[in-house]
Protein backbone atom coordinates (compact mmCIF):
# COMPACT_ATOMS: atom_id res chain seq x y z
CA UNK A 1 0.00 0.00 0.00
CA UNK A 2 1.29 3.36 -0.75
CA UNK A 3 0.28 6.64 1.10
CA UNK A 4 2.78 9.61 -0.44
CA UNK A 5 4.94 10.41 -3.24
CA UNK A 6 7.86 13.05 -3.31
CA UNK A 7 8.47 14.15 -6.78
CA UNK A 8 11.77 15.60 -7.94
CA UNK A 9 11.36 18.21 -10.89
CA UNK A 10 13.12 21.16 -12.25
CA UNK A 11 11.11 23.75 -14.07
CA UNK A 12 11.05 24.65 -17.92
CA UNK A 13 11.26 27.50 -19.88
CA UNK A 14 7.65 27.04 -21.12
CA UNK A 15 6.35 26.59 -17.28
CA UNK A 16 7.40 30.22 -16.33
CA UNK A 17 5.62 33.62 -17.84
CA UNK A 18 6.68 37.70 -18.59
CA UNK A 19 7.10 38.01 -14.45
CA UNK A 20 9.79 35.91 -14.95
CA UNK A 21 8.26 33.34 -12.57
CA UNK A 22 6.46 30.18 -12.63
CA UNK A 23 2.91 30.36 -13.95
CA UNK A 24 0.19 29.32 -10.71
CA UNK A 25 -1.44 27.09 -13.10
CA UNK A 26 1.65 24.96 -13.67
CA UNK A 27 1.42 24.53 -10.07
CA UNK A 28 -1.92 22.33 -10.38
CA UNK A 29 0.08 20.21 -13.24
CA UNK A 30 3.02 19.73 -10.99
CA UNK A 31 0.75 17.96 -8.08
CA UNK A 32 -0.94 16.02 -10.54
CA UNK A 33 2.24 14.83 -12.05
CA UNK A 34 2.97 13.59 -8.56
CA UNK A 35 -0.53 12.01 -8.11
CA UNK A 36 -0.02 9.90 -11.70
CA UNK A 37 3.68 9.17 -10.20
CA UNK A 38 1.68 7.63 -6.52
CA UNK A 39 -0.58 5.71 -8.61
CA UNK A 40 2.07 4.27 -10.68
CA UNK A 41 4.04 3.68 -7.14
CA UNK A 42 0.78 1.48 -6.48
CA UNK A 43 0.75 -0.66 -9.42
CA UNK A 44 -2.26 1.67 -11.04
CA UNK A 45 -2.47 4.03 -13.76
CA UNK A 46 -4.77 6.83 -13.35
CA UNK A 47 -6.28 6.08 -16.85
CA UNK A 48 -5.52 3.56 -18.47
CA UNK A 49 -6.64 2.50 -22.24
CA UNK A 50 -10.14 1.81 -22.71
CA UNK A 51 -10.85 2.12 -18.73
CA UNK A 52 -14.49 1.89 -17.38
CA UNK A 53 -14.01 4.52 -14.46
CA UNK A 54 -12.40 7.64 -14.08
CA UNK A 55 -11.36 10.04 -11.63
CA UNK A 56 -12.19 14.17 -12.13
CA UNK A 57 -10.90 16.95 -10.08
CA UNK A 58 -13.80 18.17 -7.59
CA UNK A 59 -11.92 20.49 -6.02
CA UNK A 60 -8.27 22.21 -6.00
CA UNK A 61 -6.09 24.74 -4.25
CA UNK A 62 -2.84 25.89 -3.75
CA UNK A 63 -1.57 28.59 -1.72
CA UNK A 64 1.89 30.41 -2.70
CA UNK A 65 4.37 31.87 -0.62
CA UNK A 66 7.53 31.75 -2.82
CA UNK A 67 8.01 31.90 -6.62
CA UNK A 68 9.80 29.26 -8.87
CA UNK A 69 12.00 30.49 -11.31
CA UNK A 70 13.73 28.84 -15.29
CA UNK A 71 16.16 25.89 -13.80
CA UNK A 72 15.16 25.83 -10.32
CA UNK A 73 14.99 21.97 -8.88
CA UNK A 74 12.18 21.81 -6.66
CA UNK A 75 10.13 18.85 -4.60
CA UNK A 76 6.67 17.65 -4.73
CA UNK A 77 5.23 15.71 -1.95
CA UNK A 78 1.93 14.54 -2.36
CA UNK A 79 -0.05 12.44 0.59
CA UNK A 80 -3.23 10.68 0.90
CA UNK A 81 -5.12 12.73 3.74
CA UNK A 82 -8.55 11.13 2.96
CA UNK A 83 -10.19 8.18 1.40
CA UNK A 84 -13.97 8.34 1.48
CA UNK A 85 -16.46 5.95 -0.60
CA UNK A 86 -16.41 7.67 -3.97
CA UNK A 87 -13.30 9.90 -3.38
CA UNK A 88 -9.87 10.37 -1.97
CA UNK A 89 -8.56 13.93 -1.14
CA UNK A 90 -4.45 14.55 -1.28
CA UNK A 91 -2.41 17.46 0.40
CA UNK A 92 0.92 18.46 -1.25
CA UNK A 93 3.42 20.34 -0.25
CA UNK A 94 5.95 21.79 -2.80
CA UNK A 95 9.59 22.70 -1.19
CA UNK A 96 13.30 23.62 -2.41
CA UNK A 97 15.17 21.81 0.74
CA UNK A 98 14.00 23.30 3.84
CA UNK A 99 12.16 26.33 2.07
CA UNK A 100 8.36 26.29 1.81
CA UNK A 101 7.02 27.02 -1.94
CA UNK A 102 3.51 26.34 -1.56
CA UNK A 103 1.06 24.47 -0.03
CA UNK A 104 -1.81 22.41 -1.60
CA UNK A 105 -5.10 20.29 -2.19
CA UNK A 106 -6.89 18.01 -4.24
CA UNK A 107 -9.86 15.97 -4.20
CA UNK A 108 -10.65 13.59 -7.25
CA UNK A 109 -13.93 11.40 -7.00
CA UNK A 110 -14.76 7.84 -8.90
CA UNK A 111 -16.95 7.84 -11.86
CA UNK A 112 -18.06 5.41 -14.25
CA UNK A 113 -18.16 6.76 -18.10
CA UNK A 114 -21.54 5.91 -19.69
CA UNK A 115 -22.28 7.33 -22.88
CA UNK A 116 -21.75 10.81 -24.79
CA UNK A 117 -19.42 11.22 -21.64
CA UNK A 118 -21.81 11.05 -19.14
CA UNK A 119 -19.98 10.67 -15.78
CA UNK A 120 -22.11 8.89 -12.93
CA UNK A 121 -20.57 8.87 -9.15
CA UNK A 122 -19.74 5.31 -7.96
CA UNK A 123 -17.97 3.62 -4.97
CA UNK A 124 -14.27 3.06 -5.22
CA UNK A 125 -13.19 -0.38 -6.05
CA UNK A 126 -12.14 -2.54 -3.62
CA UNK A 127 -8.84 -3.23 -5.70
CA UNK A 128 -8.05 0.18 -5.95
CA UNK A 129 -8.95 0.77 -3.26
CA UNK A 130 -6.66 -1.61 -1.08
CA UNK A 131 -3.37 0.08 -2.90
CA UNK A 132 -3.70 3.09 -1.09
CA UNK A 133 -3.88 4.41 2.62
CA UNK A 134 -3.87 7.63 5.09
CA UNK A 135 -0.78 9.47 4.80
CA UNK A 136 0.86 8.73 8.69
CA UNK A 137 2.20 11.02 11.02
CA UNK A 138 0.17 13.50 10.43
CA UNK A 139 2.19 14.46 7.30
CA UNK A 140 -0.94 15.09 5.14
CA UNK A 141 -1.95 17.87 7.82
CA UNK A 142 0.75 19.40 8.40
CA UNK A 143 0.26 22.31 5.72
CA UNK B 1 -14.95 52.03 -10.77
CA UNK B 2 -15.33 48.30 -12.23
CA UNK B 3 -16.11 45.55 -9.74
CA UNK B 4 -16.86 42.43 -11.52
CA UNK B 5 -16.56 41.39 -15.33
CA UNK B 6 -18.32 38.35 -17.96
CA UNK B 7 -16.18 36.75 -20.07
CA UNK B 8 -17.31 34.52 -22.59
CA UNK B 9 -15.28 31.66 -24.11
CA UNK B 10 -15.28 28.58 -26.09
CA UNK B 11 -12.80 25.47 -25.50
CA UNK B 12 -9.95 24.86 -27.77
CA UNK B 13 -8.85 21.49 -28.41
CA UNK B 14 -5.45 21.75 -26.83
CA UNK B 15 -7.47 22.76 -23.50
CA UNK B 16 -9.38 18.94 -23.65
CA UNK B 17 -7.08 15.75 -22.34
CA UNK B 18 -7.88 12.03 -22.85
CA UNK B 19 -10.24 12.63 -20.76
CA UNK B 20 -12.25 14.03 -23.90
CA UNK B 21 -12.83 17.00 -21.19
CA UNK B 22 -11.42 20.58 -20.41
CA UNK B 23 -7.90 19.59 -17.95
CA UNK B 24 -8.93 21.25 -14.33
CA UNK B 25 -5.74 23.37 -14.82
CA UNK B 26 -7.27 25.56 -17.63
CA UNK B 27 -10.02 26.59 -14.95
CA UNK B 28 -7.21 28.68 -13.46
CA UNK B 29 -5.99 29.81 -16.26
CA UNK B 30 -9.52 31.18 -17.60
CA UNK B 31 -10.25 32.94 -14.43
CA UNK B 32 -6.87 35.26 -14.76
CA UNK B 33 -8.21 35.82 -18.32
CA UNK B 34 -11.46 37.10 -17.01
CA UNK B 35 -8.90 39.17 -13.99
CA UNK B 36 -7.34 40.77 -17.19
CA UNK B 37 -10.19 41.89 -18.95
CA UNK B 38 -11.65 43.26 -15.69
CA UNK B 39 -8.31 45.50 -14.72
CA UNK B 40 -8.35 46.83 -18.69
CA UNK B 41 -12.60 47.56 -18.42
CA UNK B 42 -10.90 49.56 -15.51
CA UNK B 43 -8.75 51.14 -17.91
CA UNK B 44 -5.26 49.51 -16.81
CA UNK B 45 -3.02 46.82 -17.49
CA UNK B 46 -2.01 44.70 -14.72
CA UNK B 47 0.82 43.97 -16.42
CA UNK B 48 2.43 46.69 -18.30
CA UNK B 49 5.31 47.18 -19.56
CA UNK B 50 8.73 47.73 -17.44
CA UNK B 51 6.19 48.28 -14.72
CA UNK B 52 7.67 48.08 -11.31
CA UNK B 53 5.28 46.96 -9.06
CA UNK B 54 3.88 43.22 -9.86
CA UNK B 55 0.47 40.90 -8.55
CA UNK B 56 2.11 37.35 -8.05
CA UNK B 57 -0.82 34.76 -6.86
CA UNK B 58 -1.07 34.00 -3.43
CA UNK B 59 -4.11 31.62 -3.20
CA UNK B 60 -6.03 30.31 -5.76
CA UNK B 61 -8.97 27.28 -5.54
CA UNK B 62 -11.82 26.00 -7.81
CA UNK B 63 -14.87 23.62 -7.42
CA UNK B 64 -15.62 21.87 -10.33
CA UNK B 65 -18.86 20.58 -10.81
CA UNK B 66 -19.94 19.68 -14.37
CA UNK B 67 -17.37 18.93 -17.17
CA UNK B 68 -16.49 21.45 -20.45
CA UNK B 69 -16.31 19.23 -23.97
CA UNK B 70 -14.35 21.20 -27.06
CA UNK B 71 -15.79 23.79 -29.00
CA UNK B 72 -18.27 24.42 -25.65
CA UNK B 73 -19.67 28.10 -25.02
CA UNK B 74 -18.91 29.23 -21.47
CA UNK B 75 -19.05 32.31 -19.56
CA UNK B 76 -16.67 33.25 -16.74
CA UNK B 77 -17.91 35.74 -14.16
CA UNK B 78 -15.24 37.50 -11.98
CA UNK B 79 -16.12 39.41 -9.24
CA UNK B 80 -14.24 41.10 -6.58
CA UNK B 81 -15.31 39.62 -3.15
CA UNK B 82 -12.17 42.30 -0.72
CA UNK B 83 -9.89 44.80 -1.48
CA UNK B 84 -7.36 44.27 1.38
CA UNK B 85 -3.95 47.10 2.17
CA UNK B 86 -1.82 45.15 0.23
CA UNK B 87 -3.93 42.40 -1.39
CA UNK B 88 -6.98 41.59 -3.87
CA UNK B 89 -9.50 39.02 -3.61
CA UNK B 90 -11.82 37.49 -6.44
CA UNK B 91 -14.49 35.43 -6.50
CA UNK B 92 -15.38 33.36 -9.76
CA UNK B 93 -18.17 31.53 -11.43
CA UNK B 94 -18.24 29.57 -14.33
CA UNK B 95 -21.64 28.74 -15.82
CA UNK B 96 -23.22 27.14 -19.27
CA UNK B 97 -26.30 29.56 -19.39
CA UNK B 98 -28.26 27.90 -16.24
CA UNK B 99 -26.25 25.58 -14.70
CA UNK B 100 -23.07 26.19 -12.75
CA UNK B 101 -20.07 24.68 -14.30
CA UNK B 102 -17.89 25.66 -10.88
CA UNK B 103 -16.80 28.08 -8.78
CA UNK B 104 -13.24 29.32 -7.52
CA UNK B 105 -11.87 31.90 -6.32
CA UNK B 106 -8.47 33.80 -6.25
CA UNK B 107 -6.11 36.19 -4.29
CA UNK B 108 -3.29 38.48 -5.07
CA UNK B 109 -0.70 40.44 -3.62
CA UNK B 110 0.79 43.80 -4.70
CA UNK B 111 4.73 43.60 -4.55
CA UNK B 112 7.35 45.99 -5.60
CA UNK B 113 10.04 44.21 -7.91
CA UNK B 114 13.83 44.58 -6.83
CA UNK B 115 16.86 43.37 -7.81
CA UNK B 116 17.31 39.80 -8.88
CA UNK B 117 13.80 39.15 -9.12
CA UNK B 118 12.93 39.82 -5.59
CA UNK B 119 9.52 40.76 -4.52
CA UNK B 120 8.42 42.54 -1.64
CA UNK B 121 4.47 43.24 -0.38
CA UNK B 122 3.48 46.61 -0.57
CA UNK B 123 0.20 48.89 -0.02
CA UNK B 124 -1.94 49.06 -3.25
CA UNK B 125 -1.41 52.27 -4.74
CA UNK B 126 -4.42 54.79 -4.38
CA UNK B 127 -4.74 55.46 -8.13
CA UNK B 128 -5.46 52.04 -8.71
CA UNK B 129 -7.58 51.21 -5.86
CA UNK B 130 -9.37 53.49 -6.54
CA UNK B 131 -10.29 51.55 -10.05
CA UNK B 132 -12.04 49.33 -8.38
CA UNK B 133 -14.93 48.37 -5.72
CA UNK B 134 -16.24 45.32 -4.36
CA UNK B 135 -19.03 43.39 -6.30
CA UNK B 136 -22.33 44.65 -5.15
CA UNK B 137 -25.64 42.73 -4.72
CA UNK B 138 -23.50 40.08 -2.91
CA UNK B 139 -23.34 38.19 -6.10
CA UNK B 140 -19.23 37.43 -5.14
CA UNK B 141 -21.00 35.87 -2.23
CA UNK B 142 -23.34 33.78 -3.61
CA UNK B 143 -20.85 30.87 -4.65
CA UNK C 1 -17.20 26.44 -49.57
CA UNK C 2 -14.74 28.21 -47.40
CA UNK C 3 -11.15 28.61 -48.23
CA UNK C 4 -9.88 30.86 -45.52
CA UNK C 5 -10.15 32.47 -41.92
CA UNK C 6 -8.72 35.54 -40.05
CA UNK C 7 -8.61 35.18 -36.25
CA UNK C 8 -8.25 38.30 -34.26
CA UNK C 9 -7.01 37.11 -30.89
CA UNK C 10 -5.33 38.84 -27.79
CA UNK C 11 -2.08 37.57 -26.00
CA UNK C 12 -2.97 36.06 -22.65
CA UNK C 13 -0.35 36.23 -19.56
CA UNK C 14 -0.11 32.44 -19.30
CA UNK C 15 1.30 32.37 -23.17
CA UNK C 16 4.11 34.77 -22.44
CA UNK C 17 7.62 33.17 -20.99
CA UNK C 18 9.76 34.09 -19.07
CA UNK C 19 11.72 36.17 -21.97
CA UNK C 20 8.64 38.92 -21.62
CA UNK C 21 7.48 36.79 -25.08
CA UNK C 22 4.63 34.93 -26.10
CA UNK C 23 6.84 30.99 -26.28
CA UNK C 24 6.97 29.64 -29.49
CA UNK C 25 4.88 26.52 -29.00
CA UNK C 26 2.24 29.08 -28.91
CA UNK C 27 2.22 29.81 -32.29
CA UNK C 28 1.12 26.52 -33.33
CA UNK C 29 -1.94 26.50 -30.82
CA UNK C 30 -2.76 29.87 -32.12
CA UNK C 31 -2.91 28.24 -35.76
CA UNK C 32 -5.12 25.59 -34.61
CA UNK C 33 -6.97 27.83 -33.14
CA UNK C 34 -7.85 29.42 -36.76
CA UNK C 35 -8.17 25.79 -38.32
CA UNK C 36 -11.16 25.38 -35.81
CA UNK C 37 -12.45 27.94 -36.69
CA UNK C 38 -12.58 27.43 -40.24
CA UNK C 39 -14.29 24.45 -39.93
CA UNK C 40 -16.87 26.20 -37.69
CA UNK C 41 -17.21 28.46 -40.73
CA UNK C 42 -17.87 26.10 -43.08
CA UNK C 43 -20.86 24.37 -40.86
CA UNK C 44 -18.22 21.09 -39.06
CA UNK C 45 -16.66 20.52 -35.62
CA UNK C 46 -13.43 19.03 -36.51
CA UNK C 47 -13.78 16.70 -33.46
CA UNK C 48 -17.65 16.26 -32.87
CA UNK C 49 -18.78 13.94 -30.28
CA UNK C 50 -18.29 10.26 -30.85
CA UNK C 51 -16.74 10.95 -34.11
CA UNK C 52 -14.81 7.92 -36.08
CA UNK C 53 -12.83 9.71 -38.19
CA UNK C 54 -10.26 11.81 -36.55
CA UNK C 55 -7.43 14.50 -38.16
CA UNK C 56 -4.01 14.27 -36.89
CA UNK C 57 -1.51 16.73 -37.08
CA UNK C 58 1.07 14.73 -39.65
CA UNK C 59 3.50 18.15 -40.47
CA UNK C 60 3.47 21.85 -38.54
CA UNK C 61 6.01 24.80 -38.94
CA UNK C 62 6.54 28.01 -38.40
CA UNK C 63 9.20 30.62 -39.13
CA UNK C 64 9.12 33.41 -36.28
CA UNK C 65 9.93 37.40 -37.34
CA UNK C 66 9.11 39.54 -34.64
CA UNK C 67 7.88 38.87 -30.80
CA UNK C 68 4.64 39.42 -29.26
CA UNK C 69 3.67 40.23 -26.02
CA UNK C 70 1.33 39.78 -22.88
CA UNK C 71 -1.95 41.74 -24.39
CA UNK C 72 -0.72 42.39 -27.86
CA UNK C 73 -3.83 42.33 -30.39
CA UNK C 74 -2.71 40.52 -33.57
CA UNK C 75 -4.46 38.74 -36.24
CA UNK C 76 -4.22 34.94 -37.83
CA UNK C 77 -4.72 34.43 -40.74
CA UNK C 78 -5.35 30.39 -42.22
CA UNK C 79 -5.82 29.60 -46.02
CA UNK C 80 -5.82 26.07 -47.87
CA UNK C 81 -3.06 25.64 -49.72
CA UNK C 82 -3.91 22.45 -50.92
CA UNK C 83 -6.60 19.54 -50.61
CA UNK C 84 -5.39 16.65 -51.33
CA UNK C 85 -7.35 12.59 -51.21
CA UNK C 86 -6.22 11.97 -47.72
CA UNK C 87 -4.59 15.09 -46.53
CA UNK C 88 -5.48 19.27 -45.86
CA UNK C 89 -2.43 21.73 -46.06
CA UNK C 90 -3.05 25.20 -44.18
CA UNK C 91 -0.64 27.87 -44.77
CA UNK C 92 -1.07 30.81 -41.97
CA UNK C 93 0.12 34.11 -41.51
CA UNK C 94 0.18 36.19 -38.21
CA UNK C 95 0.70 39.60 -38.19
CA UNK C 96 -0.18 42.84 -36.61
CA UNK C 97 -1.94 44.81 -39.05
CA UNK C 98 1.23 45.48 -41.63
CA UNK C 99 3.89 44.36 -40.00
CA UNK C 100 3.99 40.11 -40.30
CA UNK C 101 4.71 38.24 -37.04
CA UNK C 102 5.07 34.90 -38.15
CA UNK C 103 4.41 32.25 -41.16
CA UNK C 104 3.55 28.76 -40.72
CA UNK C 105 2.11 25.29 -41.98
CA UNK C 106 0.00 22.52 -41.09
CA UNK C 107 -1.07 19.27 -42.54
CA UNK C 108 -3.79 17.40 -41.79
CA UNK C 109 -4.35 13.61 -42.15
CA UNK C 110 -8.02 11.78 -42.19
CA UNK C 111 -8.14 8.77 -40.38
CA UNK C 112 -10.41 5.90 -39.50
CA UNK C 113 -10.34 5.40 -35.41
CA UNK C 114 -9.84 1.49 -34.80
CA UNK C 115 -10.05 -0.20 -31.11
CA UNK C 116 -7.26 0.44 -29.39
CA UNK C 117 -6.68 4.06 -30.85
CA UNK C 118 -5.24 2.75 -33.80
CA UNK C 119 -5.45 4.97 -36.96
CA UNK C 120 -5.63 4.36 -40.15
CA UNK C 121 -5.05 6.52 -43.05
CA UNK C 122 -8.72 6.74 -45.34
CA UNK C 123 -9.56 8.98 -47.97
CA UNK C 124 -11.43 12.34 -47.04
CA UNK C 125 -15.16 11.88 -46.88
CA UNK C 126 -16.75 13.73 -49.89
CA UNK C 127 -19.37 15.34 -47.43
CA UNK C 128 -16.49 17.06 -46.14
CA UNK C 129 -14.31 17.60 -49.37
CA UNK C 130 -17.09 19.40 -50.60
CA UNK C 131 -17.15 21.96 -47.84
CA UNK C 132 -13.48 23.75 -48.45
CA UNK C 133 -11.93 24.53 -51.51
CA UNK C 134 -8.08 26.14 -52.46
CA UNK C 135 -7.42 29.66 -51.31
CA UNK C 136 -7.78 32.36 -53.85
CA UNK C 137 -5.70 34.71 -55.01
CA UNK C 138 -2.53 33.21 -54.17
CA UNK C 139 -2.88 34.34 -50.98
CA UNK C 140 -1.84 30.83 -49.35
CA UNK C 141 1.15 30.66 -51.48
CA UNK C 142 2.54 34.66 -50.59
CA UNK C 143 4.20 33.31 -47.33
CA UNK D 1 32.04 20.90 -25.91
CA UNK D 2 28.63 18.66 -26.41
CA UNK D 3 27.30 18.27 -29.60
CA UNK D 4 24.28 15.95 -29.06
CA UNK D 5 21.92 15.37 -26.09
CA UNK D 6 19.42 11.86 -25.51
CA UNK D 7 16.33 13.18 -23.17
CA UNK D 8 14.00 10.19 -21.46
CA UNK D 9 10.54 11.43 -21.03
CA UNK D 10 7.16 10.19 -19.79
CA UNK D 11 4.30 11.57 -21.19
CA UNK D 12 2.32 13.87 -18.67
CA UNK D 13 -1.59 13.98 -18.67
CA UNK D 14 -1.97 17.65 -18.93
CA UNK D 15 0.04 17.00 -22.33
CA UNK D 16 -2.82 14.60 -23.98
CA UNK D 17 -5.49 16.20 -25.88
CA UNK D 18 -9.18 14.98 -26.59
CA UNK D 19 -8.14 12.45 -29.19
CA UNK D 20 -6.31 10.72 -26.23
CA UNK D 21 -2.88 11.43 -27.81
CA UNK D 22 -0.57 14.00 -26.83
CA UNK D 23 -1.17 17.54 -28.90
CA UNK D 24 0.90 18.30 -31.33
CA UNK D 25 2.22 21.73 -29.51
CA UNK D 26 4.08 19.55 -26.85
CA UNK D 27 6.42 18.17 -29.19
CA UNK D 28 7.80 21.74 -29.89
CA UNK D 29 8.14 21.73 -25.73
CA UNK D 30 10.35 18.29 -25.83
CA UNK D 31 12.69 19.57 -28.19
CA UNK D 32 13.36 22.77 -25.67
CA UNK D 33 13.41 20.77 -23.18
CA UNK D 34 15.97 18.68 -24.63
CA UNK D 35 18.03 21.34 -26.05
CA UNK D 36 18.06 23.27 -22.45
CA UNK D 37 19.43 20.00 -20.91
CA UNK D 38 21.71 20.04 -23.79
CA UNK D 39 22.93 23.39 -22.67
CA UNK D 40 23.55 22.70 -18.78
CA UNK D 41 25.42 19.87 -20.23
CA UNK D 42 27.62 21.92 -21.66
CA UNK D 43 28.09 23.74 -18.19
CA UNK D 44 25.41 26.74 -19.32
CA UNK D 45 22.20 28.33 -19.07
CA UNK D 46 20.12 29.27 -21.89
CA UNK D 47 18.62 31.92 -19.85
CA UNK D 48 20.53 32.92 -17.08
CA UNK D 49 19.32 35.59 -14.13
CA UNK D 50 19.36 38.90 -15.66
CA UNK D 51 21.04 37.73 -18.93
CA UNK D 52 21.96 40.37 -21.57
CA UNK D 53 21.61 38.25 -24.46
CA UNK D 54 18.70 36.03 -25.10
CA UNK D 55 17.86 32.81 -27.59
CA UNK D 56 14.59 33.54 -29.30
CA UNK D 57 13.09 30.67 -31.88
CA UNK D 58 12.99 31.61 -35.52
CA UNK D 59 11.93 28.33 -37.37
CA UNK D 60 10.70 25.57 -36.02
CA UNK D 61 9.09 22.18 -37.56
CA UNK D 62 7.77 18.63 -37.22
CA UNK D 63 6.63 16.01 -38.81
CA UNK D 64 4.54 13.47 -36.81
CA UNK D 65 4.56 9.94 -37.61
CA UNK D 66 3.07 7.68 -34.69
CA UNK D 67 0.99 9.31 -31.95
CA UNK D 68 2.03 8.95 -28.07
CA UNK D 69 -0.26 8.83 -25.39
CA UNK D 70 -0.81 8.98 -21.26
CA UNK D 71 2.33 7.54 -19.10
CA UNK D 72 4.28 6.80 -22.54
CA UNK D 73 8.04 6.44 -22.34
CA UNK D 74 9.74 7.62 -24.81
CA UNK D 75 13.27 9.14 -25.56
CA UNK D 76 13.95 13.29 -27.36
CA UNK D 77 17.46 12.93 -29.45
CA UNK D 78 18.77 16.78 -30.41
CA UNK D 79 21.30 16.98 -32.28
CA UNK D 80 23.51 20.42 -33.67
CA UNK D 81 23.37 20.27 -37.32
CA UNK D 82 24.84 23.95 -37.67
CA UNK D 83 26.16 26.65 -35.51
CA UNK D 84 26.52 29.89 -38.01
CA UNK D 85 27.70 33.09 -36.85
CA UNK D 86 24.58 34.53 -35.42
CA UNK D 87 22.21 31.55 -35.08
CA UNK D 88 22.35 27.48 -33.89
CA UNK D 89 20.22 24.73 -35.72
CA UNK D 90 19.22 21.65 -34.43
CA UNK D 91 17.68 18.48 -35.52
CA UNK D 92 15.24 16.04 -33.42
CA UNK D 93 14.29 12.19 -33.69
CA UNK D 94 11.56 11.72 -31.32
CA UNK D 95 11.48 7.71 -30.73
CA UNK D 96 10.44 4.77 -28.73
CA UNK D 97 13.13 2.61 -28.70
CA UNK D 98 13.18 1.75 -32.47
CA UNK D 99 10.11 3.12 -33.54
CA UNK D 100 10.29 7.27 -34.54
CA UNK D 101 7.96 8.69 -33.64
CA UNK D 102 8.60 12.40 -34.94
CA UNK D 103 11.37 14.08 -36.87
CA UNK D 104 12.08 17.74 -36.24
CA UNK D 105 14.17 20.88 -36.51
CA UNK D 106 14.72 23.82 -34.39
CA UNK D 107 16.76 27.02 -35.42
CA UNK D 108 17.55 30.12 -32.94
CA UNK D 109 19.12 33.36 -33.12
CA UNK D 110 21.50 35.16 -31.23
CA UNK D 111 19.79 38.25 -29.84
CA UNK D 112 21.33 41.41 -27.19
CA UNK D 113 18.24 42.88 -25.32
CA UNK D 114 17.42 46.50 -25.52
CA UNK D 115 15.29 48.90 -23.60
CA UNK D 116 11.71 48.03 -24.29
CA UNK D 117 12.23 44.67 -24.65
CA UNK D 118 13.83 45.35 -28.03
CA UNK D 119 16.29 42.53 -29.61
CA UNK D 120 19.25 42.92 -31.69
CA UNK D 121 20.81 40.25 -33.87
CA UNK D 122 24.68 39.93 -32.63
CA UNK D 123 26.85 37.18 -33.21
CA UNK D 124 27.46 34.36 -30.88
CA UNK D 125 29.51 34.98 -28.46
CA UNK D 126 33.23 32.80 -28.77
CA UNK D 127 32.81 31.55 -25.25
CA UNK D 128 29.49 30.06 -25.68
CA UNK D 129 30.22 28.59 -29.35
CA UNK D 130 33.16 26.94 -27.67
CA UNK D 131 31.08 24.51 -26.01
CA UNK D 132 29.30 23.34 -28.33
CA UNK D 133 29.77 21.35 -31.80
CA UNK D 134 28.39 19.86 -34.64
CA UNK D 135 27.09 16.43 -33.98
CA UNK D 136 29.35 13.87 -36.21
CA UNK D 137 28.31 10.93 -37.81
CA UNK D 138 25.63 12.65 -39.84
CA UNK D 139 23.29 11.77 -37.18
CA UNK D 140 22.19 15.33 -37.13
CA UNK D 141 21.38 14.62 -41.23
CA UNK D 142 19.97 11.21 -40.71
CA UNK D 143 16.07 12.29 -40.43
Amino acid sequence: MVSEHRLKRRVQFYETDAAGIVHFSWYFRYMEEAEHALWRAAGLSIAPPEAEIGWPRVAASFEFRRPLRFEDEFEVWLGIAEIAEKSIRYTCRMTQGDTRIATGSLTIACVSKGPQGTMKSIPIPAEIAARFEIASGGHAERT
